[in-house]
């Protein structure tokens, strides 16, 4: 080794020692005659000490050469500190510094390698590799080490063996779009890169593997988005002769591991919804959970309060759904934070017309933009309805069911955000449970698996799979942290004629569902067990526990939203005679 | 869950519990009114009874109808077993049965589910889901799962960080051909699949990780044999701030934790030698040293034999060397086994010429297929030449050196074969170091990295890089098992002025250069440490410790030789709107 010690380790019973480090500078200090270099590597920061009169003064000379960046290594003897730096775990001692060789000089860097950095977004990417550098990145991956490790620990634990499943499979019509890789040996054919490992983990179910898990990389071919990325990372799992209870408890118990092993948080039982509720207290199959603010109803399926006294109020009267929230102690709210709140919810990608509130105001009297309409009495009515206390303030939106709930969603999690309700550091966890089977594709005209097309119908439901498909609710499952959802999965079909009338209702020919998926429906009349599962997005949940909104800080190399990695400029042109080899051209338009 | 117990754990203190099974039925046995199922699962073997007049008739009736891979649920009472079966960890016991319930049933699987098996290579590959539910076949998965979790427990145990590199990157002109997918958002352009991490391993380097491991799928898109896959797995690792010796402490001290964590194995030092001695010694840069029979020269650059008192046997006048193996104990081998031997160094794959012989009977003479043109005399300084003992066999070969000695290792091989020196269950490593760094292309009459571009070359000879690039040795090194190549890597450059030079050697354009790996001679000018790192390939590494000789048995869903995986049908056509959106086509010649 080059080194005797890392910058990190050196401590007060080290003094008198002699040790040699190697690392980069972070900064230097030339004043009045001494010189102190700060040294760093990936376990810390140590000071270097020269002093004029004392070092060599060719070690002198050649320090003040020196910029941020270089790589050295460093002889010296370990000396207590004077001034001594109670932040820094090496901060009780210096090195008085003999010797000294440039491993390697550095550039100026282009951006400054500090916690907080100049760099913008696109030059950080460019140097992915000076980025790393920073300490808050290389924390982020340090945590996603960690969070692997304790993964593997959990579930070794727990019997599940880790099988590696193919890169190189088989291109599928149905979900997402799939990369796919010219086979240069069966030319005109392609393999396709795994959305997930589906299908392999339920063969290997098949084959008695009993409990399988695998952190795996995934691949989507999909518009990206900031927390989108075409290469992913899963924890993906199975298990065999289990009802939806046992995945339930076994991955409540892999999410309570991490937390307990990797941020010091002991996780309460994680409550449970069905996706039915979740919609219609959240307007969302992923409710952030650190608050309430649970949507109450005017009018709708479950409404309780008679609107129909109001004076024709036309918004309300020809509304599917009626609904608000109560934004506690809100009632003071401005003109301009109202505003505030009616632009929101008017943005294109929200798409809301218009808000009502209703202030109940700290003396007791009420107050709305909908006094036209509304006797004070109607109003107080409503505020028994919404549990509000006086300086609560209730915003009400109306329309289409679907519509009105994902609009008022939003706007929930605004006023989360505005009321300081959504600490990153807190946590929330949420099983959210029996998903619709099918949602209908309006432009397609035909059903599609909500999860996908290997999840079984509750039995109960299965009576209604001809007569009313979106009426079937399916064993499937979602976990969602602080609003997020951080995995998914359900109980399978393992029975042949069920996955026939499944892949049928898709819309598949019986020769597409063979050529497609074959080898599954085959598999299955060979002894398949029932059996089920969840995956769990690796690079989402280390974001959460990381408490960042973007899932890329967490990814080592990642990719703009272009699909590009701009540090090696790929993708990139490749030569003739490689398209030659794989028999394919390019067709630009 | 479906189970109380899985069908390996109950015991005899178990005895008249309730207990509920799943699992496959392995076989039945019906007679005298008695019948037994063999119920498997992945962790073991339970017998369950039916009696005639005790059990229910319409159990008795149902289990009449199973067949061979029936999933039931079974539940019955535990009880002593009359006759005791020691070989089945739950020999002991065995359930009366009381309820069953048939969970799947199951076709007549293609082939015998059993330890030996009557399945071909083809069919067992359709039914791969199948084949993976054979005790060996498991096993050999159960032992790669073994392999990743203490690979991984020394690695973090000496603070390697296990970073995810990314897996759609650049397609790169040097080394093997790279598997390219077209990217759909940067039309005409393509990412290709990692043949290896290798430059993203050194940025990290670059950006102070220290330290980084990853067990990670690889892809190379060349023709296959039996132990080569289109995609294959690597530990991969690089270290900062360290020399080769280091990385040869650090990397068997891994492979000796391996054997003794996975096999029982204590592992002696593992020894070393050059790249040079191997090819004298052993005609291989991967010798099997399980055995010894050393190379031994007649006429080379190490001879010190006279030939020269031959009768004109022009065979060794006129070859470049001659060189020979003492097959120990060989001496009696008749006709038709020199005739096998003769024939084996003739075929195509090796080339040979011819053989010669001399025996050295039991009594003390010398008899040789060259007696006509040596004397006894002559014959008889071989012998003591080759430190043969009466009894002892000469296999002599002669020609170009390099052919020569490629040969005449084959012949030692096959002859370790026949004297049961190759004990597949007997591990023997070495290192061997100091390979050349380049080697040249007759073909393309130019210079290729051996082991890669950026494989640094010894300080000392960094001199003859421009006079004699062949001369130029390499700080690269192999670790090799049993004769097959596990690990490889070696000290990298780190110096742009050095990479450059080499890109230049290698006949890279300085332009080319930049195109391809201008990410990476910038990195290296913004501070990058000395490093060096190796390569293990996963797959071997595994089939060498379960003792096999192809690497398809420890991989769940390999390919066969024409790159397809038989039971998912993969490769395989896309849709035309498929490839329209991606801008490519087919151009199939």
């Amino acid at each position: 080794m080059l080194r005797t010690h890392t910058c990190g380790e050196i401590r007060i019973e080290h003094v008198t020692k002699q040790v040699i480090l190697c690392g980069w500078v972070q900064r230097i200090r030339d004043k009045g005659g001494l010189i102190w270099i700060d040294l760093r590597d990936r376990y810390g920061l140590t000071q270097l000490l020269l002093e004029e009169g004392k070092t060599d003064p060719e070690t002198i000379a050649m320090v003040r050469t020196l910029g941020r960046e270089f790589v050295l290594k460093a002889t010296g003897e370990v000396i207590e500190r004077k001034s001594k730096n109670p932040n820094l775990p090496t901060g009780d001692i210096e090195i008085r510094l003999e010797k000294l060789e440039i491993l390697n000089p550095a550039k100026l860097p282009p951006f400054l390698i500090e916690d907080e950095t100049d760099g913008g977004d696109d030059l950080r990417m460019k140097y992915r590799y000076l980025d790393l550098r920073r300490n808050p990145v290389r924390k982020n991956l340090e945590l996603r080490h960690k969070m692997a490790q304790q993964t593997r620990i959990y579930m070794d634990g727990q019997d599940f063996i880790e099988v590696e499943t193919p890169v190189l499979i088989k291109s599928t019509p149905e979900g997402a779009r799939d990369f796919v890789v010219p086979s240069r040996m069966n030319p005109g054919e392609f393999y396709a890169l795994p959305q997930s490992p589906q299908t392999f983990k339920q063969l290997l179910m098949v084959s008695g593997f009993d409990r399988y898990y695998q952190i795996v990389k995934c691949f989507r071919d999909e518009d990206l988005r900031a927390d989108r990325q075409p290469e992913f990372t899963q924890i993906d799992c199975e298990m065999s002769f289990i009802e939806q209870e046992d995945i339930l408890q076994m991955f409540e118990g892999l999410v309570r591991h991490l937390f307990e092993t990797v941020k010091g948080i002991g996780l309460d039982e994680v409550p449970r919804m069905t996706y039915a509720e979740a919609m219609r207290l959240y307007g969302s199959d992923k409710p952030d959970t650190r608050f309430g603010m649970p949507f109450v109803e005017l009018k709708g399926a479950f409404d309780t309060v008679d609107l129909t006294s109001g004076k024709n109020f036309v918004v309300f009267d020809s509304a599917e759904i009626v609904i608000g929230i109560n934004a506690k102690g809100c009632a003071h709210y401005t003109r301009k934070q109202m505003d505030e709140l009616t632009d929101f919810i008017k943005r294109p990608q929200i798409g809301g017309k218009g808000l009502i509130y209703v202030r109940y105001n700290e003396d007791g009297t009420v107050k709305s933009s909908v006094d036209k309409f509304y006797s004070e009495e109607d109003l107080k009515h409503w505020v028994v309805q919404f549990q509000a206390e006086p300086g609560d303030l209730l915003l009400i939106m109306s329309g289409e069911t679907s519509k009105a709930r994902k609009q008022l969603s939003e706007l929930r999690l605004e006023m989360g955000n505005r009321l300081g309700l959504r600490d990153p550091n807190t946590f929330s966890a949420l099983w959210v449970l029996d998903f619709p089977l099918l949602e209908y594709g309006e432009e397609e005209k035909r059903w599609f698996a909500m999860h996908h097309p290997f999840t079984s119908p509750k039995p109960e439901d299965i009576q209604l799979l001809e007569t009313d498909p979106g009426a079937v609710r399916a064993n499937a499952y979602d976990m969602v942290i602080n609003g997020t959802e951080v995995g998914g999965g359900s109980i399978r079909i393992f029975q042949r004629d069920l996955q026939s009338r499944m892949f049928d209702l898709l819309g598949f020919s019986p020769e597409e569902a063979k050529a497609q998926f074959g080898f599954l429906l085959d598999a299955f009349e060979f002894g398949a067990p029932p059996h089920g599962g969840i995956a769990f997005g690796f690079d989402r949940l280390c974001s959460i526990f990381g408490g960042a909104d973007s899932i890329r800080d967490f990814i080592a190399f990642p990719k703009n939203n272009s699909g590009r990695d701009v540090m090696i400029d790929s993708p990139s042109v490749i030569a003739q005679g490689q398209l030659e080899e794989l028999q394919i051209a390019v067709a630009k338009k």
